[in-house]
């Protein structure tokens, strides 16, 4: 198996390339052959490494996200979220909720994506969430037993899909960052 | 005109035929001649009275709230939201969470559907939210300049789509009536 693992480059090319042929075709219309062929690999690298299309999925959408939550440390959870928010530049932020629209589309018929996005991006993202969290617990800025921390990913969730469905404008680093401040940590007692 | 014009209990059962065939087949499959034949009316009496398909599915969806929001006033905002979750049992809570899933997935292709359903269900109900909330700005529980008052649809629509896509259970009133307690009322400063 050694010689087949890929360096974090190509991996970085594969996902890039899944990301752009997602928005080109959708979930639905894309397929193993399409990115193998795109990427110039097989698709039995392809299924080796990522096992099926929705973990490759998953995993591109994951790879796209600007780096590890858990790096960030202000000293104070507002400074957090909003150090957070500007790793994301508005164009970036509507590319992101273009594809998260379309894939929201596709989980409805594909359960087994809907399991990979749970299990690869949101878990993961959630926990990065956690440790910001926990080190706000730990400097005495939030009480653990805070009965919204359990409800963030819904207010995060409910941001980002009112925008478009009530107000019909893409998410934007100023709205998350009112959004933030308005709701989340006033609900989080901050 | 007049002599056409329906009972209310006649537009009730027209409503409820809609929301049965949209069950059924979906919005995508539903067809004004369906609706005909099951509600024994004529095509031309239902372009007369509703204009189109997605606005004929959000008046029969707005028909399907039960009562008035404005009607409830407790005293407190907490017992205002409480009282409107009470008026809904889980089973028609479940019931109604399907149908916005399925909806959900065909405003994605129907741009005039999202269209109706803002015009004639949500902002009609955010106008009964609205009034609900300017009575607790009234008796001072409420600051009237508080911002997460125009983010109280985006808060409600998280707890609805999260629930789903996150925690992958149906809605019910416990987990509705938590998530007022713990995020909407403390966002509020209530």
């Amino acid at each position: 198996m050694a010689r087949t693992r890929l360096t974090p480059e190509r991996e970085g090319e594969l996902y890039e390339a899944v990301l752009d042929l997602l928005r080109e075709v959708g979930y639905d219309a894309l397929t193993m052959d399409a990115i193998a062929a795109r990427t110039r690999s097989s698709k039995a690298t392809l299924y080796r490494q990522w096992g099926s299309k929705p973990e490759l999925v998953a995993k591109a959408l994951r790879h796209n996200k600007p780096g590890d939550l858990s790096d960030i440390d202000t000293g104070s959870l507002r400074g957090d979220f909003h150090t957070v928010l500007s790793r994301t530049d508005d164009c970036q932020m509507e590319k992101d909720a273009a594809l998260m629209r379309g894939l929201s589309h596709a989980v409805h018929e594909y359960p087994e994506l809907l399991q990979a996005l749970r299990e690869l991006l949101i878990e993961p993202e959630m926990n990065g969430f956690d440790e910001m969290l926990q080190r706000a617990v730990a400097r005495g800025e939030l009480r653990a037993d805070n009965p919204a921390l359990k409800y963030i990913p819904h207010m995060l969730i409910g941001a980002l899909a009112a925008r478009q469905l009530i107000e019909d404008r893409p998410v934007d680093r100023a709205f998350l960052t009112d959004y933030v401040d308005s709701v989340v940590l006033p609900a989080l007692g901050v």
